[in-house]
């Protein structure tokens, strides 16, 4: 199985997808751009859920439903919004077929039109906006603070698969405060969250930051987010959390009573991430051997694989096996006991190599003799004969360390791959050779940040939060600079 | 707030109306028939949701996600789904806006038009069955059980919360097997599911059964159903699981080969419940008080309210108050304690009286001499005095007892309601004075059950699973019969 996929140096592109594809992650749909998440890539889609909803509700977050069709016109209230979104959209005109006149199939019936058309949400901010209007009069119905898991989509042109879909799964969070203090301390607030998920969950270290006035979401005053780096030194935003100050409150006419009499509007954030995640997860860590699966996301943390020469010795290793499966299982750990005897230890071990399982146990007849296990880890691909003795802490110490393993060798990286650069030469030669991350001086208009974009494919990812002030110059255009900001070609 | 809502007897329709709105579950939204399911109600779906998935997944099933959007062609292709479906939808016909001429907002761009039109899922049978045919090659492939959790939309032109709306959200199973044995067996064993999480969780006792012909699925073989009785008599159908042969793998060209060396067609099942079954909790049990809800599925389980005249009592009772909830909630038991100096102890009481939580418990100064707190039951509105002393298990025990009660009084409700009836007279007698469930014999043809269902609008409920074969003659032409079914007006 692991020889017929692209390595990383062959094709890094190529490469992805094969491991999508053949890890059984994804796949693309008889519907343009609209994918599969198969049963193991959905399963750490759950895991991942899993995380973050428990993030929200220790942070007083609860989860409700809005619809998932938008009035075209709602677009149209908050103006920068619209100038944003709503352009590719998947747009509902009419709402019933009929029986072809033909009599081959089905066709559109014309007399069923909408008076107005719908739009499937691209985000939510305008629908959620206008119900909120009727949820708020005093500042005693403040703060909401409403996450909503679901599917959103946007009419995309060019797909891949999780990095970019016509339809993904998400989260977005959509809050409301009585003050702008407490509005940006909430945005801040959910970042910090994003920024914990990727470093304790998917073993991604990121930068946190803030995104210059050009990558800023449609209708927010400030843009925060994380960026993370690829293993071919292409950033990816891992999360964005917008402050949205009271754009929408004023678009939808949403006004409450403060404590001290007077009618105020309400302040607004909205924050989220996507099945994007599970792209950067794949991404950041596999290697040419297929996906590496950091142990708190992955469906199977552990397999156990007996190796046997007839159906007695099966036998045998099968009752130990069982016996080890529940001593680990019992930490909370997940095993899964591999005793098909349709395919060979050999092809079982490419098969759960290439699919990520962080450990692997094999169990063969000398180790009933001797008390033993062969483990083996998918980060290194070292291997090690354990004693079986309290076998169920060390495996879960193991994964432990693969968890740690993954992300030190992610943060190495990134800090091997970020360049501080104060030429035009030295950053040009840095996109063009080496990629990654690059800290330079900008004169902070638009026009500087459009023709880097446009001479190199680099974007300002973000202005680092905490960002130390250091005068310079602007790297392409000369200018005065009051401080570095992070570069990179991103997906 | 118990004033101004309906009762049962003056308007049940209203009543549940009222009940769904001002128990703050959901609401109408801006987009006609789509609802917006806010935290409250919410957060009963996602216990009815981690229920079942748990169910689903302890019987081998994973979860998966299939696109929104279903190719107008797909629909054509098995013959009697496109009769039963697909002509009352969300049709997607352009995917991009563009400003207004005018100035004044945004139109649909026509020459963004889709070469062939997309339909938001109604249900997902066709695009997973397409996607199938590329997972299936032989035996071994077998069987695929997977369930999707996903919004689905039908174009309903008469909405109610819950119970009928445009847009709604559902789990939908789809599985795949080598044969008819064995995908029979799939189907009865869901609809135990659906029973087992009625009974259990919602306290709703059903009666298990198969739809005749005309109500079957489109696209069925058999349809399973789970029935149960409202309190104003009418049926509400809780679940079903289809047994769907080889239609859509023959629509779609799913073969696989057999053990034997065969080339076949695969066997196919589908299932699912939706966020109507909220709409059914909310009516089987709640009273003129307002929502009753079961324990198992009481986002809060119990509240705890402080009765006070000053700061210094409060502070006082709060301390016993917070360890009270600590030892109870340590059960696995969700707890609030409402220390809210914004409302008056009154206010609460019928705030979560009207919310249906299961149970109270107020603690006064004279509480804390006594060592008791006053404990009160939303189901029977019953109030007793506890000694505090191990109030956690007394609370467990209460509360099983609660949802207990709930189910027995529903059942009791239901056999008192199910009317044995022989002859035209008697059936259009209780129908338009009783109602409830009408067990009579039926002469097995459509016309009958149509002509039936014009003079009196009920309809076949079910065909009651392991039905006593019983002969009679047909309570409506005088035919012969061979069984007794189950007729209702239902929603």
């Amino acid at each position: 199985m692991a020889k017929d996929f692209s390595t990383r140096e062959e094709n890094y592109s190529q490469w992805y997808n094969d491991i999508v594809i053949k890890a059984d992650l994804a796949e693309n749909s008889a519907v343009r751009g609209c994918m599969v998440i198969k049963p193991y890539g959905y399963a750490i889609w759950e895991k991942m859920q899993a995380a973050l909803d428990k993030m929200f509700k220790d942070t007083g977050h609860s989860n409700a439903y809005f619809p998932i069709f938008i009035p075209k016109s709602f677009f149209s209230k908050e103006a920068s919004h619209v100038e944003g979104f709503a352009k590719e959209c998947a747009i509902v005109t009419h709402y019933r077929l009929k029986n072809s006149p033909d009599g081959k199939g089905v066709v559109v019936d014309e007399t069923a039109k909408l008076e107005e058309e719908l739009i499937v949400r691209p985000t939510s901010e305008t629908i959620i906006w206008d119900s909120y209007r009727n949820w708020i009069q005093s500042y005693r119905d403040l703060p909401i603070l409403i996450n909503q898991w679901a599917n959103v989509v946007r009419w995309e042109m060019r797909t891949r698969l999780f990095l970019r879909t016509a339809e993904f799964l998400w989260q977005e969070g959509h809050t409301a405060h009585a003050t702008k203090e407490e509005a940006i301390e909430e945005t801040e607030k959910m970042l910090d969250i994003y920024a914990e998920f990727s470093e304790k969950f998917m073993a991604l270290p990121v930068i946190k930051g803030i995104k210059s006035e050009n990558e800023r979401f449609a209708g927010a005053l400030e843009t925060y987010c994380v960026e993370a780096l690829m293993q071919d030194g292409k950033a990816l935003q891992a999360g964005t959390s917008h402050f949205l100050g009271q754009n929408f409150a004023k678009a939808f006419d949403v006004k409450f009573a403060t404590k001290e009499g007077n009618l105020d509007y309400v302040w607004a954030t909205s924050w989220g991430v996507s099945t994007r995640l599970i792209g950067a997860l794949v991404m950041a860590h596999s290697d040419d051997n297929g996906l590496v699966l950091p142990p708190k996301l992955a469906p199977i943390q552990v397999v156990i694989i007996p190796i046997y020469k007839n159906a007695e010795q099966l036998q045998e290793i099968s009752q130990k096996a069982i016996l080890i499966k529940k001593e680990i299982e019992k930490l909370g750990i997940s095993v899964k006991y591999d005793d098909r005897d349709t395919y060979k230890p050999g092809w079982k071990f490419s098969e759960y190599e290439f699919k990520g399982v962080p450990v692997r146990i094999a169990i063969g007849p000398r180790d009933l003799e001797q008390g033993t296990v062969e483990v083996a880890r998918r980060d290194t691909l070292e291997k090690a004969i354990y004693q079986q003795t309290d076998i169920g802490h060390k495996i879960e110490n193991l994964l432990s360390q693969i968890q740690e393993n993954l992300y030190e060798k992610a943060l190495s990286f990134r800090e091997i791959s970020t360049h501080t650069v104060n030429t035009w030469e030295e950053f040009k030669n840095i996109i063009d050779n080496k990629s990654g991350f690059i800290s330079a001086h900008w004169d902070g208009t638009k026009e500087t940040e459009e023709a880097i974009k446009n001479e190199t494919k680099a974007t300002i990812r973000c202005i680092p939060l905490n960002n130390p002030k250091e005068e310079g110059n602007c790297v392409y255009s000369g200018k005065p600079s009051i401080q570095r900001v992070l570069f990179a070609r991103a997906y």
